[in-house]
């Protein structure tokens, strides 16, 4: 993995938040904060981008989630001088589920995760604040995450760095050391972790998709250089098929100028304010 | 408005549906019936591309919804023989809102077209089923629609459709009429009107949106032709403040290939199946 000066990084993610939220027109954001590294590297961006008055974090627990979770991004609150909320998700995710007794952990968890994003969209609406996204880019490329759940949001500042880079961020924003040193979790249900439920670690997959997606390493040289022919056919696969997760839902063309393939240029309409 | 030919549109739309489906690995979809034209067409055509055994319609009232969607929803699903299954959305809508009383109407609908969407994707998970979305043309490009909530979908068969179009084609494909000539509603609050909301009719803003996207007229030619300026500016201030709706959230950029930017060809891969 290639090393990336992180004060140059962060120059670039904090203009990119300011830049980005102003000019959709907003001064406030709002985003989750789970006690993961992911949401608590975002938060810690946008407070340097646009100021501890104009970030609110929002702590969204369910009656599973750990109390270790909760502490410690109340302990990164209290760092940055944000103002937060907690809001519980286990009534409406249990409503949900009063008739389906039989769902599985899977649906549970899709489900967590999108009441979640329902509540940070409620909250841009009453505060009219933009939702920044927290998804890594392991996770957006892996497809490690829940579709229009916690990979929904309005600008993402992390999806372009690799989980291991992640980690590396948040040790140069100086993020509580007990949210870097956890074991990555996406707190579903108890015991989950991520690199259990993958099968690999993120420091493995981490080092094949760096030489897969940016050193275009082709299989051959992949394999010369001891990448196990099975943990490759494995992470390729999950790219490809989860390649939908990364795209708006498909149209099907019909007219002369069809919606995500050749109609995208809004921007030339800028006079228009 | 161009006319078209809704025999070739439905034999192409037809095709569309399956072989999307189809190269996706899955064989059955769900989608979400409201009593309204566009789930009704969208239904109609999944049917004839998969067979009625492969279809599932949901409809998903709440307490305040009308009482004609459900009768209207429910008569095309005896017509197509397809299977069906009531999902009442209320208790969970409720426990959303039970500490936040003094939501307002928006915030409101938001959340009951989100939670439909976590519906439908609940059931795709359950039984393996490919979400087909519903949004035209005319509400795509105006943003007239929730974002992660209706707009949410694997594949759009008429999302290339203009709303006065998808009334013809609804003809054609003899959708019942009283769902053809209801006035057209988002039903998220009672006597909610598209066209009243909106401030002008699909008749209209189609013959508009028509003009300027497939024609790519000029506001010169526009003005000569004889539409009103501040109607032309409410429109395309709709087209170009919803582009978010429209497009993946935004990735700030720091690796060589970045997601959405210039990773885009996970197809490249296609021999990973």
């Amino acid at each position: 993995m290639h090393h990336l000066n992180y004060a140059t990084v962060e120059t670039i993610l904090v203009n990119f938040i300011r830049n980005e939220v102003h000019q959709s027109g907003f001064t406030k954001v709002v985003l989750g904060l789970s006690g993961g590294v992911d949401s608590a590297v975002s938060c810690a961006l946008a407070t340097r981008a646009l100021g501890k008055e104009n970030v609110l974090a929002v702590m969204m627990p369910y009656k599973t989630s750990s109390a270790d979770s909760l502490s410690d991004a109340q302990c990164l609150i209290e760092q940055l001088g944000i103002a937060s909320e907690r809001r519980e998700i286990t009534a409406t995710v249990d409503a949900f589920f009063s008739d389906k007794p039989d769902a599985n952990h899977l649906r549970r968890g899709n489900v967590m995760s999108r009441t979640r994003m329902i509540t940070l969209y409620d909250i841009s609406a009453r505060d009219s604040r933009l939702v920044i996204g927290t998804s890594n880019k392991t996770e957006l490329l892996l497809g490690y995450g829940t579709l229009f759940g916690d990979m929904a949001s309005a600008i993402n500042p992390i999806g372009d760095l690799y989980k291991t880079q992640v980690w590396e961020l948040a040790k140069h924003l100086q993020i509580p050391s007990s949210i870097i040193e956890k074991k990555p979790s996406a707190d579903l249900w108890e015991g989950q972790s991520d690199e259990a439920e993958l099968g690999f670690t993120y420091q493995e997959v981490d080092a094949l998709l760096y030489k897969l997606i940016e050193l275009r390493l082709h299989d051959e040289e992949l394999r010369a250089d001891g990448v196990p022919p099975e943990f490759l056919a494995k992470v390729k696969r999950l790219v490809v098929r989860n390649q939908f997760k990364r795209l708006m839902p498909v149209i099907a063309k019909i007219s002369p100028r069809t919606l995500g393939i050749d109609f995208r240029y809004a921007r030339d309409w800028q006079a228009v304010k």
